[in-house]
């Protein structure tokens, strides 16, 4: 792995997101705090128009604008998608800004405590997950694969990645949760620092990696209305086992929907805000634990 | 006091409160759970373009659109202004639907539990009030005067009052808080029945009252922008005593804000996400212990 130059630290991507937001805000008020010797370390606002209403977004999902091909797609011109070729720009295309580390930060209504969320395997962003997990039981890693070639911001750059906090509701500051999640960024900064100093720890922490697996809808009507409720058994019980024959819904009216599937699955982003017209109850994930993350 | 002759449920007057908008749909699909025999129930639902967006409103606070001579005032034409007129003909003006007590759900990311809000002191209410938060210990009850004339939705009527309860995410439905909310109706219902058919019981419970004082905003610098959070020891603590020299909020930079009051007061709707924009971080309240609230 070569030397990290430059890294960026976005908040606000989704406006109502206000751990990630306000961080950057501090961040920007104290700009020695997210200073090292060995790089550069930027903060981006992601959607400032949005964070100043307190939206996730104005006119659609930034952190769904970062396609390639639509980056490149002049006729795509609502406030996201300029938002999402001005970010590219500074963080992928101008030399003077480029960076080689995203740290993408988000919030969520579910109870996703610290996670670090990957979109893909690099030894490097394993290695470093690794680490942070073992070093602070909060964190839990995921990692969710692209469908379609990914539109997420992180996905600027290979050692791009999210930190996903919560329970926290949408357009609140939560002073806890603003603590930890700073706490965590300083470790990832202090862990590239010792990197480029070539003083990482040689111990090889086992990793424990929950996989997506595909998403799971509310059961609705024909007018796609929603009939059924996240059961309480499950509500905040994110990276938890869930088992064939486990109530999964409960009906308007009190009837629970069991769990239907052949194997052993552990939801998270259970009963997340904005992932309701996304037609997303929770995502299913297999839980895999990687031993040798050895770069 | 009267016969209780037509009683109204409205729930969703914000659009992104999804306990009371479900509630009502499940009512709506279920008409016989909210039928009884001395009165009739009617159910609204408050906001439906922004329960449909997801968002508390589309262009203004509809919960803020009743003052009297708004009401009257033909220029005032945003779709709020519009619905409000239409549901005080519905709930106020037209003789075939006018109700004599108003029900209006609402949800908050504060910890209120089950809050009732009355806007007046109407005996009637009073005792109904103490009745439930006999009956159920999760039940709160506080009276927040209008400043200039009311202009919520539970003001059409002098048997109007508000349902709030939480902590809940805005646009996230909560199983729990959902049942609760409605075996806390049936409670209701079930009490004019009483009523209307002078059954009431003599018992004169006591009744706790957390008057509101006054609102607390959020330290802000010149341009507006919030300087501090919720301090994490009163976060969630609604209706618990603030004593002088409790810490009150907490800076970006990790320093402590006292309260620094003369007397102990009762944080209500401390970190409600809505209030952000109207510069509300808490409201103060009083507790005032009613040993009589007889009619």
């Amino acid at each position: 792995m070569k030397k990290v130059n430059r890294v960026a630290i976005v908040g606000g991507t989704h406006g109502n997101e206000f751990t990630g937001a306000f961080i950057v805000k501090k961040f920007e008020q104290f700009p020695n705090l997210i200073k090292r010797s060995s790089y550069e370390t930027l903060t981006i606002l992601g959607n400032p128009k949005a964070f100043y209403v307190g939206r996730r977004y104005i006119e659609k999902d930034l952190n769904r604008c970062f396609l390639q091909e639509n980056l490149q797609n002049v006729t795509l011109a609502s406030y996201e998608d300029i938002r999402a070729k001005e970010i590219t720009k500074i963080l992928k295309e101008d030399s003077q800004t480029k960076v080689d580390v995203i740290i993408d930060l988000h919030s969520t209504t579910a109870n996703m405590g610290l996670s670090i969320i990957l979109g893909n395997q690099h030894p490097f962003l394993l290695k470093l997950a690794a680490y942070l997990s073992a070093v602070n039981p909060l964190v839990n890693v995921c990692y969710t694969t692209p469908e379609k070639g990914s539109n997420f911001l992180r996905s600027l750059n290979e050692l791009g990645f999210v930190i996903e906090v919560g329970a926290v509701a949408q357009g609140v500051l939560n002073a806890d949760l603003f603590q930890k999640t700073e706490q965590l960024i300083h470790t990832i900064l202090d862990y590239l620092e010792k990197h480029n100093q070539g003083d990482i720890p040689e111990t090889n922490y086992p990793l424990t990696l929950y996989k997506s697996i595909g998403t799971v809808d509310y059961p609705r009507n024909e007018n796609g209305e929603i009939q059924a409720m996240i059961h309480p058994d499950i509500q905040f019980r994110d990276y938890q086992p869930l088992n064939p024959g486990d109530p999964l819904f409960l009906t308007l009216d009190g009837k629970a929907i069991a769990y239907k599937g052949a194997s052993t699955v552990y939801p998270i982003f259970i009963n997340e805000a904005a992932y309701y017209e996304k037609g997303i109850a929770m995502l299913f994930t297999e839980k895999q634990i990687i031993t040798d993350v050895g770069v």
